[in-house]
């Protein structure tokens, strides 16, 4: 029996995982649960998973939820909450699929109680990867990707070593604005834009679809993962979004992951590893009534959000959180029709350009600059837009 | 330091299995060298890389290479020579890249041996499956794929557990004549056949690919090599032959490896494996220019004799081995412009039909029931063509 703690049981991550976890009650049990502001679905998950811990995001909202629930589950809230959560003491692995930078002190926290962790909260290794990769060696933490391109890559690295690899070769989409050129982006609406021809996700990361900085972040979360120099890893345009990442070897030969756009495979992978379980609603892709599938180069003018992502990611420093946290304001400005579609990648090259740089910064840090680099873009943005 | 021996040192195998270990002498050295008939060509390879030993298809061409190599290389001929270079002392690997059931003994005999086999040698899964794989596991000897489809599920099995594995897809290009129908393949010419789209191979194994029959072989050889039934081997036509082949996993993840049709990756990953040794050209597939990849179900009425070898292996016992002689003969007959393309699989089929069955075998049952096929298949294509 597996515990399982999660990070963000509200979100889609968080849902799916609880979904995996119900179909199988003799080896995945919930033992703390940490969401945000969603608390009627909080408290239906605690009744429904009996965890011995939830937490949320507000004292006002723990008192809530106390009301509601039996008094043996224990109800925490805030900062204080997701580090409990985190470490509770009970606890096999976590889940990080909670959104933001706020994921990351509790991340670090679980893998210091030697904790392994199925990472979806991209922040974790994009702004702290040097301190959470040094923290995962030394107690020899496994850390498991939730997300459908670095579970393909790790699968396919699986029997590998690591001297063998040639490149890592990242799939994206391109996006739901894939046929337009940079010229055409100008006009956009937000509705356009979140309508993803592959994946059904969250506003935010719909949104870094098309502009493909979901992409550069998965870069540099790929470079820490699997420890991996920027200039061996590519990105190529995958329309289809049926291969979902694939490593190329020294020797020519090439590994690819396929399969459904579906996030419960790599979230079964990371709870199940190294052994696979059926998948719980046996969806399985139809190969013989595939689409020609097609690969493309990236045109770097048409996306420069993704050079921008290799730019940071080869700085290091404090620039992948700088980069992470402006495009974060510049997406939410946009969504929030404060924002044109074409100027987001222009706002976060503004921030960075503004950065100090900073050497294997601390936790500390990180999160000034996380802070800083929110206010830069903030200001720039009225700045744009008056 | 690999010693390695090889079986069938001249044909296409050996000779890029040779050029993989010229281009690393500090890894590999060759030991031992079987060849048939192709006494020059053997002998430019004993000058060149000094084995201890080479055997000869006869005793008078062992005559004769003797007289040509330095007496510190023993020259040996026949059967008994091809079980000495399969078994050498000094050998830590044996390629088997022989054609025909001339393999199956000394193969047999180095895994008695404890000697490593990396297995080109169809007839070696196809007709003793059940020999080999016994006596490989019992006494822990590897056994490496070495041809494409099976080097491609080999490498995606890595680090996965057999439980995990929904089905194995091998992919087949559809051969020279894909675009033929049944009606049309009436008249095409040894010419036509012989120009196989992707690959260039041997014409024996060209027509197999016509055929379909040699996807029938390899279905067979990946039950016996992966442990897999029958009915969780697919076979699909992939007109590129980019993807090589593929594992589905129950969770819904699929593994496939890709890359050119270039057998000296497969050659060097059983020479290497587990590490992988940068191609000895630096070749690799250039993905961002390539053509879009498609999949397609294979129509069984189109190619029969991959009915024909699902029907086979799964009666197994003798039967295996008399539809590969049978085939053997046919295709031979096609190829000297005895037999129309359009009969190999009525042969074939007409030969199984008579087959007695046999259960779990001896090597000596096995060989004569080869003899048996052989002999049944030449009445039949006399009959069929007078």
């Amino acid at each position: 029996m597996k515990n399982v703690a999660i990070l963000g049981s509200t979100g889609s991550i968080g849902r799916q995982t609880m979904e995996v976890i119900a179909h199988y009650p003799d080896r995945f049990r919930v033992v703390a649960l940490a969401a945000g502001r969603q608390v009627d679905q909080l408290v239906a998950q605690a009744r429904q998973f009996q965890p011995r811990l939830v937490s949320v995001a507000t004292r006002e909202l723990a008192e809530e939820v106390r009301l509601r629930l039996p008094s043996h589950i224990r109800v925490c809230y805030g900062e204080e909450g997701l580090l409990e959560v985190a470490t509770h003491p009970e606890c096999h692995f976590l889940l990080s699929g909670i959104l933001g930078s706020i994921g990351l002190k509790p991340t670090l926290a679980a893998i210091q109680a030697g904790i392994p962790i199925g990472l979806a909260n991209k922040e974790t290794l994009v702004s702290a990867g040097h301190l959470v990769m040094r923290e995962a060696k030394k107690r020899g933490v496994p850390i498991l990707p939730v997300d459908s391109e670095h579970s393909a890559i790790f699968q396919a690295l699986q029997g590998q070593s690591r001297e063998g690899v040639r490149q890592l070769i990242l799939t994206a989409s391109g996006g739901s604005l894939r046929h337009l050129t940079r010229q055409e982006l100008r006009t956009v609406t937000i509705r356009e834009v979140l309508q993803h021809p592959n994946w059904s996700m969250g506003a935010k990361i719909t949104v870094d679809s098309a502009t493909m900085m979901n992409k550069g972040l998965e870069v540099i979360e790929a470079h820490w993962l699997f420890g991996v120099p920027f200039d061996k890893i590519k990105v190529l345009i995958h329309p289809e979004s049926v291969i979902h990442s694939m490593v190329e070897f020294v020797d020519g030969a090439i590994l690819a992951q396929l399969g459904l756009p579906d996030m419960r495979t790599p979230i079964q992978y990371a709870l199940s590893y190294p052994e696979r379980l059926p998948h719980i609603q046996a969806e399985y892709l139809s190969l013989d009534h595939l689409r020609a599938l097609h690969l493309e180069k990236v045109d770097e003018a048409r996306y420069p959000a993704l050079s921008i992502a290799y730019r940071a990611g080869r700085a290091g420093g404090l620039y992948p959180t700088v980069m992470n946290a402006a495009n974060e304001e510049a997406v939410h400005a946009f969504l929030e029709g404060r924002l044109p579609f074409d100027r987001i990648e222009q706002v976060v090259e503004h921030v960075l350009n503004r950065c100090q740089g900073g050497k294997d910064p601390s936790l500390e840090e990180v999160l000034e600059a996380d802070s800083w680099a929110r206010r830069a873009a903030r200001e720039q943005i009225t700045t744009l837009t008056h």
